[in-house]
Order: C-alpha cells, then sequence, then structure tokens
C-alpha cells in the first residue's frame, strides 16, 4: 500500500516536471514570436497552453483521488498539497507565455516591443527560461541550492521590469500610447512569471525543510 | 468524531467570509483612495493586505490539519480542497485591491487617473464591490443562481476593461505615457479581480453539483 502510494506520488513528480517543461518551451517560444514578430510561432504557444492546462487538471485530480484512497499524514500530506499548489502556479506560468504570444499575435505584422527594447525583452526572455529550468531541477532533485537560485535569477527578473517602467515614466517616450501599454503589460508578463517560480521553489524548500515562513506567495514587485 | 469534523468545516467556511469581508472593504476603499487621491486611505488598503494573508495561512493550515485528522473522502474532502483554493483566490483579491491602493499612493498628491476616465473607474470599482458582495453571499448559501450572477457581472467589468484599452489605443490619448501605464495596470487589475470571483464561484458550484467542468481558472479578457 505505501509503495503504490509512493510510486503515485513519484508519478505526480514526474508529471510536475513534464509540466514545466512545457512551460519552458512555452516561454522561450512566446518571447522568439514577441522579437521576431513571428505569428506562427505565437499561435503554436497559444494552441499549447491548452495542454498545460490539460496536464493540470490531471494533476489535481490525481492528487485529490490519492488523498481520498490513501488519507496520508505528515511530509506525504504536504507533498500532495504542495503538488497541487505546484500545479497551479506552472499552468499560470503557462497563462503568462500565452499572454506574451498573445500581444505579438496581436500586433502582427508590426513588432510589439520598439527596437530600443528589444534587447531587454530578450534578456527577460532569456531569464524566464532560465528560471523554468531551475523549476524542472528543483522538482526533480529537491537541490535546496537551486531552489535558492532561483530567488537571485527572479531579482534580475524585477531589475529589468524596473528598469523599464523607468523608461516608461522618463517622459521621453516616443512610440506612442499603444505601445507603451504593451510594454507595461509584456514587463509585467514576465515579473509575474518569476514570481510564480520562486512561489514554486519556496513550496520545495518548505516541503523539505519544513519551514512554513517559505509558503507565501512571492508578492509582485514594488514598483515605488 | 463526524461532527467534530462538520462544526470544523463551517468555521471553515465562516472564515472564507470574514476574508471575503475583508476584500470587499479593500476593494471598495481602494477604489475611493484612487478616485480621490487620499494617501491615508491608500496606506490603510496596503496595511490591511497583511491581514487578508494572516487569514489566508491560517485557513490552509487548518484545512491541512483537518486533511490529516480527519482524512475526509468524497464531498468532504473536495470541500476541504476547494477551501483552500477559495482562500487562494481570494487573497489573490485582496493583492489587487491592494495594487490599486498602490498606484493611487504612487501618484499621490496627483490623481492616477484622468479625470474624463474617473466615471468609468467609479464604475468598475462599484461592480467589483458588487462581486465581492455577492461571493459573501455565494460562500454562505451555496446559492447557484448567485454563484451564476457572479459571471454575469464580471461579464460587465470584462466590457469596461475592453473599452479602457480601446480609449488606449485610439491616438487621442492625451495624458502621457506614464498615465496610459496606471490606466492599463488598473484595468486589468479590476479585471483580474473579476476573474477571482468568477472562479471562486465556479468552485462553489462544482461543489454543490460536482460538475468538474466549472473547477477551470476563469481566463482573463482576450482584447484582441
Amino acid at each position: 500500500m505505501r509503495q503504490i502510494f509512493h510510486d503515485e506520488l513519484e508519478q505526480v513528480a514526474t508529471d510536475l516536471v513534464s509540466i514545466a517543461e512545457l512551460v519552458s518551451t512555452a516561454i522561450r517560444q512566446a518571447t522568439t514570436a514577441l522579437l521576431e514578430a513571428d505569428v506562427q510561432l505565437a499561435d503554436r504557444v497559444i494552441e499549447q497552453d491548452q495542454a498545460i492546462d490539460l496536464r493540470r487538471n490531471d494533476i489535481d485530480a490525481r492528487s485529490i483521488d490519492l488523498l481520498a484512497r490513501q488519507a496520508p499524514v505528515a511530509s506525504d500530506l504536504r507533498t500532495v498539497v504542495a503538488s497541487m499548489r505546484m500545479s497551479g502556479d506552472l499552468e499560470r506560468m503557462g497563462d503568462l507565455a500565452r499572454h506574451v504570444a498573445q500581444i505579438a499575435r496581436m500586433r502582427y505584422p508590426e513588432h510589439a516591443v520598439p527596437e530600443d527594447l528589444s534587447a531587454t525583452f530578450e534578456r527577460m526572455g532569456g531569464i524566464a527560461g532560465r528560471i523554468i529550468d531551475h523549476i524542472v531541477e528543483v522538482i526533480t532533485t529537491q537541490d535546496l541550492d537551486a531552489a535558492r537560485d532561483i530567488e537571485q535569477i527572479d531579482d534580475e527578473l524585477d531589475a529589468l521590469h524596473r528598469e523599464m517602467f523607468t523608461t516608461l515614466a522618463e517622459g521621453s517616450w516616443q512610440h506612442g500610447t499603444t505601445s507603451a501599454v504593451d510594454v507595461a503589460l509584456l514587463s509585467r508578463y514576465f515579473e509575474r512569471f518569476g514570481d510564480h517560480a520562486v512561489t514554486v521553489a519556496r513550496r520545495v524548500v518548505f516541503l523539505v525543510t519544513g519551514e512554513a515562513g517559505s509558503m507565501e506567495p512571492h508578492e509582485d514587485t514594488d514598483l515605488r
């Protein structure tokens, strides 16, 4: 009975990794679609998001089933609950990748991002890709150092986000209102992507160490 | 044992209602703070958000405790899991109220919202207030009609959100880039507030009817 339970729990972890891998592809492709105004790629990201949502529902249904059949306690219970939460965070990260793709699609054949900000968004996309790859590692290995690295990588994303909002506030914006709104939303999507990654990492830290303080969802970056 | 379990479950529902009431106060005060550039009120909303976060953590800790001690199955299990998810949605709605207050605070002593859009944001704030009051009712009574009403109220919010983005895209924006970004983010915060309310309502419908399709998180409004 215990063996079956642990096999099932391991299967849930494997499925979380496979969702994280889909999210990794999604955010990389969304970034490329954005920077290259590639509408086919944008469409692919938008379509693929449904696969992420389905897998999330599947993990949640199986987690509830595990709770009902096995009535786990202590760390096993915490693992099942944490898995359901992580699946929610990963699904939301998939949504954010889709939002990036939707802006790329909406502006096609134009580029949504002005040329002088293209390099910054390329960096944001690169960091977001790096952060989700760390998530894959953290879920697989439960390595606490890798989990803590995610907070630092997220700091880079937050710094770029603040930089973007400073640029928008400077009064020298030449690209019009629509573009300002796109840039603000895009920057926020990448920033929130990082926040959810930090939340996933903290859930893993909580599972391993039992430190409850690390369960808090990661806050939005304060732009003041 | 069963009686104790149901008393505890009822206590969780009472606590969800009390979180929803805090969120109701928060979104109303945040809207007033925004429209009247009232920085003291904005500060109060920002401070009070911590109370919402604490209660959410408390509900979640007690829910996990309930799962461990009582090992509920079937509809009892679904209720505990749904409560944890609803507490998450409500906490996020509190965050969104705080974000509105933070923009009011950031622009003080100026008004963050241009005068000609003030009436639209007043309507958005009014609808958001109405929607959270429906949430209180739906959690208390599990009334399915009230739950479905929430979807319709949210449609009003989505319509105003689209209207706001049309205004921003029209090319006749006279209020500068910073203001455009503020307006876009504010509009999105109200829209997301409504989305989370719909998600909470669907979770209640799911609990009552067992229709799993209604468990999906409510999607962002597509602005294309």
